[in-house]
């Protein structure tokens, strides 16, 4: 009868808006039809940057957060593997400098037969990421169409893309939107960024290594552990298997930091070589991915039976089947000088002798940004040959003159302001130092 | 040499925003470029918004809320009335319901010396607006250009008319925006755009009046004297002489609620007539006016100056002169049956006898605007002949079936719906209720 007036039901923007600032708990519905509102263009984003700051300032609740996740989620396609008949398990990392361990995994879990449909990112700020790395492969492809995703799925047991168009639109428009707003610092929305598109992967399990220390986003172990409780209960809530492992990132992961460096050294520990903590982290995460996909009766038994499919070649076997299906070349596996060679080496040596006291992780990260092994702006292109080798890590001894890292690079200016980066990196003290724990704590799966 | 590193001073939107967010104090050249960057166009609305919210839940500093007013002030003109030698001298009221003393203030200072220079506004939400009021008089324009603002003020010592398209354009920017993002409720906002706006007029001192109660925006004197503290040292910062006056609006003031009712009550009122709280307060405020104006040695002594000057006529002498000068028929002043009249009265009769003990003063607003008398949208436009006329006020003795409140009306649905909501909104007790103070509090001028 009366065409201006709205079913009660109707939510308003504004008022979802002062609730949150007032600290109420949003009802499922109001965020869905804020989420659904905003992806197809209905609300501005002058409303949802304040809203959005109402969230980092206000807080969410648990449901609030689920409800979150569930929205964005739901606001593009999710996977369904289910014609797959193995167990689907994923590993997410919140992003560290040096951290390779996803090119070890996949291979690795699809190895003991655990399907791996892995969709990654490229790198941001100081960090390194996944997609970048697997294009240091000469011809290796990340843009698959789905069709392609799920046939290497099911030929390989594992393939690794990058984020389509398809998945999580909402979160795509709402991290452009956080990114100039002053919005990305709030652990609920960070979980509901990661957790929606993990969960679009039609994943059964997800194993979270959240990382922490002066190279992590989250610096201290109470937040990371926050964040980490927050994801876990988030996929729970979802009718996922979700385990946490809290992950040390006070000093770079492994040896090698740098897009194609980065592959040497996933070969190497898919040879059962390698640096020692990269080695136990991808034990570890592997226990875990082996555990909640099935195949193991306990982590350990998991780790053990990884430690075996690395010895008897087949994990990297099947690192060279994955990489050979998306179109790279697989003799750079067996090969690295088939991989992209830095012009150039310039190494750093220790001023003085005693002990490497601390490595300032998220300078090292930067330092390897201004090589052009990451990005500045989003439209930069990556340099996969540049990158850094740290020949001593926290707690080794060092003499006086004796060499702590080497830069691989192509620009000489550049690598004059990472040398001088590198060298305020580094703190030498005269007494042996504690070494940190690589694993400080497991949430979830208890 | 490189044209792309901006100086090291440019203030970058999301600096500002994640400094505020995180509780910093923003500094004076901060406030200042976003402020003009957002009024010249080029900070996006979505950045502003985020900084809005963070600023309603963070809160400012005295300084920053200080530096706010001044870059909103600076944003455009500030009149300047240095040639008219008589100090001038403004009142500002929060807004309230049946607050019609600017109509009787203005003519009754200007007739004591002083000159008031006032800008007002429409009606907001269920309070209602001087401007609207003062146009229920036939030709009475508020829609003057500076220029003729001016001479009216040097002819008759007062002047009343609406904001100019000149003055603190950040704010009515600003405005717009907090108004669709949850952004309106912070007293540090709601400060900035007041003394914004005020301070631009040119004016020597101001007297505030914040008012506090049901139908007050601030529904505690405790909320009510923080704005009030907030404003007045503001004020005094910029050099003005501020005082804050914390009167009740737990009720209307007067018995008139209604665009031209009000004008008749504001003519009593200059007549030495009128309901007792009106004449108080309007008393109160004049005395206040004409001591910060330098015509009065104390407040008492202003309030017994405005007495005689309304009871020897010369008060209403004034406002008949301001209405001639600005377009109005002054015999409207004389007789009410020459201000717009509604076609039909209804009355509210008691369903009991006892003690008038409360009133829903928002809600009685409320119902003025929906007879025609306010705005349910910035659109509509306002039936000046509406309102509502108050028989009774708390503390007063009913008897069973004794008129409460007769409604004028010129839409029968309408009547029906405020009959309903008037009747709702009235509490009588069986024993005699305490009245509250007309005036809570008085805060700066010490």
């Amino acid at each position: 009868m009366n065409p201006t007036s709205a079913p009660a039901q109707i939510i308003r923007a504004i008022d979802v808006i002062r609730k949150k600032r007032d600290g109420g708990e949003l009802s499922r519905y109001e965020i869905d039809s804020l989420v659904n509102a905003y992806t197809a263009g209905d609300i501005p984003d002058y409303q949802v940057s304040a809203w959005l700051m109402a969230v980092v300032l206000r807080g969410m609740t648990r449901p609030e957060t689920a409800a979150l996740t569930d929205a964005m989620l739901h606001s593009g396609d999710v996977l369904d593997f289910s014609s797959i008949s193995a167990r689907k398990v994923d590993k997410h990392s919140t992003g560290g400098v040096g951290d390779k361990t996803s090119l070890v995994l996949a291979p690795l879990a699809a190895a003991a037969g655990v399907a791996v449909p892995m969709i990654s990112g490229r790198g941001l700020g100081h960090t390194g990421g996944t997609l970048d790395k697997l294009e240091a492969i000469p011809g290796f492809n990340v843009n698959l169409p789905v069709a392609q995703f799920r046939r290497i799925l099911e030929t390989c047991g594992c393939a690794m893309i990058g984020q389509t168009a398809e998945i999580a639109p909402a979160d795509r428009k709402l991290y452009a939107l956080r990114d100039v707003t002053g919005t990305v610092e709030s652990p609920y929305l960070i979980c509901a960024s990661i957790m929606s598109k993990k969960l679009a992967e039609g994943i059964d399990a997800l194993v979270l290594d959240v990382k922490t220390g002066s190279g992590a986003f989250m610096k201290t172990e109470d937040d990371a552990a926050f964040l980490a409780e927050l994801m876990v209960e988030t996929g729970e809530r979802m009718g996922k298997e979700v385990v946490a492992l809290i992950t040390d990132m006070d000093q770079p992961l492994g040896s090698m930091i740098g897009n194609a460096l980065e592959v040497v050294e996933v070969v190497e520990v898919l040879r059962g070589e390698g640096p020692e903590d990269l080695r136990q982290l991808c034990l570890e995460l592997a226990g875990w991915m082996l555990h909640l996909g099935g195949v193991s009766a306990t982590v350990e038994d998991g780790k053990r039976q990884s430690e075996k499919l690395i010895s008897s070649g087949k994990a990297l076997d099947k690192f060279r089947q994955m990489v050979e299906l998306q179109g790279g070349d697989p003799r750079a596996i067996d090969d690295p000088k088939k991989l992209p060679q830095a012009q150039h080496t310039m190494t750093i040596s220790s001023p003085r002798g005693g002990y490497l006291a601390s490595l300032k992780c998220e300078q090292i990260g930067t330092a390897c940004v201004v090589l052009g092994g990451g990005r500045e702006r989003k439209e930069d292109s990556v340099d996969p040959a540049v990158g850094i080798v740290l020949h001593k890590k926290i707690g080794d001894a060092v003499s006086i003159g004796e060499l702590l890292a080497t830069i691989h690079y192509n620009s000489e200016a550049r690598a004059q302001r990472v040398g001088e980066l590198l060298e305020a990196s580094y703190q030498i003290a005269d007494s042996p130092v504690e070494k940190r724990p690589l694993i400080h704590r497991i949430i979830g799966h208890t």
